[in-house]
């Protein structure tokens, strides 16, 4: 490590602690998360009907991922790609659900009970949530873009260029349980 | 936030800083990074034959993930999944890396100087590192799984299923350097 504590946000090696610092805000109409995470499992918020619109929406709603000034130059070149995948910080998620082993997925009890890591749920140990949206304009240091599930004030972490060739397209395996969100999620977005 | 500074690895608002705890280790061959970053840009290590056997190989290599094991409930699920993404620390990369605002992609001259966050460059303001892998065994708290482009020893933070529905598959695009480099990687790799 060169000059270790000499940045605000060095990585704390010494106590196994990696530091992250916001690159900028995510800004957008959703307010509230679809899932509630608990001490125990996470919960949908709201009837099934008002979630599949939700979900719906934000397939296709704007949302503006504004960079800290100062960072602006880590954007250059970054129209030339049509998506981008962001990483953020489920900010809503409180500290306590980090500790969640097995969750429903969805936190629906019609899914299996399932460990963390074979979930999407926004309660994990690290709460860094991805998403691949599309990159529909730049102005300066603020991002125009759709798809983006997150909620409304989130801490960005990173922004990564979308590369179809680096994602696996055969050979693919999912659990039913996944194979059947999806195809809802499929059928409300069409 | 319920019971905030109650776990070692709270996250620290008033400082706006995010704090990541490991979920365990990254074992493999590979001990030392393809590029090395500098203060200034990164740079390839050794000679670019060398890179493309090392691309080639770690292409296939097992690396074994070693999860807590007071974290392996997590992992409840998880062979139901032929592929996993994992988010890893790059350990290697010094701090002052991650104040490098734009870079050669690859660390070669002949790319053009772009934004770090049109690239996949392990030295960016958080090095949080993603890698789509197949899974090819667990074993409790251990999976094994192939072409996981990570350095020994790095910490683990994170594993998410891969399900490629979430991914685009039409009008993707890319700038023409990257389009160049995925050739390059198709190359060796077949």
């Amino acid at each position: 490590m060169e000059n270790p504590g000499k940045l605000p946000y060095a990585s704390d090696e010494a106590t196994n602690r990696m530091v992250l610092r916001a690159v900028g805000t995510i800004k957008n109409m959703v307010k509230k998360p679809f899932l509630i995470a608990g001490d125990r499992d996470i919960e949908m918020q709201g009837a099934i009907d008002d979630m599949r619109d939700e979900i719906r929406e934000s397939h296709h709603a704007m949302s503006e991922i504004v960079i800290k000034k100062a960072m602006t130059q880590l954007l250059d070149g970054i129209e030339h790609y049509s998506h981008l995948v962001v990483f953020y910080w489920a900010h809503k998620v409180p500290e306590s659900s980090r500790l969640l082993t097995c969750v429903h997925p969805m936190g629906r009890k019609e899914n299996p009970l399932v460990g963390i890591f074979c979930t999407c749920s926004p309660a994990r140990p690290n709460p860094v949530l991805m998403s691949v949206v599309r990159l529909r304009g730049k102005k300066k240091n603020i991002l125009h873009v759709s798809g983006l599930d997150a909620v409304d004030g989130s801490p960005v972490i990173d922004i990564k260029p979308y590369v179809k060739d680096f994602y696996p397209q055969i050979e693919v395996r999912i659990p039913d349980w996944m194979q059947k969100l999806c195809k809802e999620m499929k059928d409300y977005c069409e």
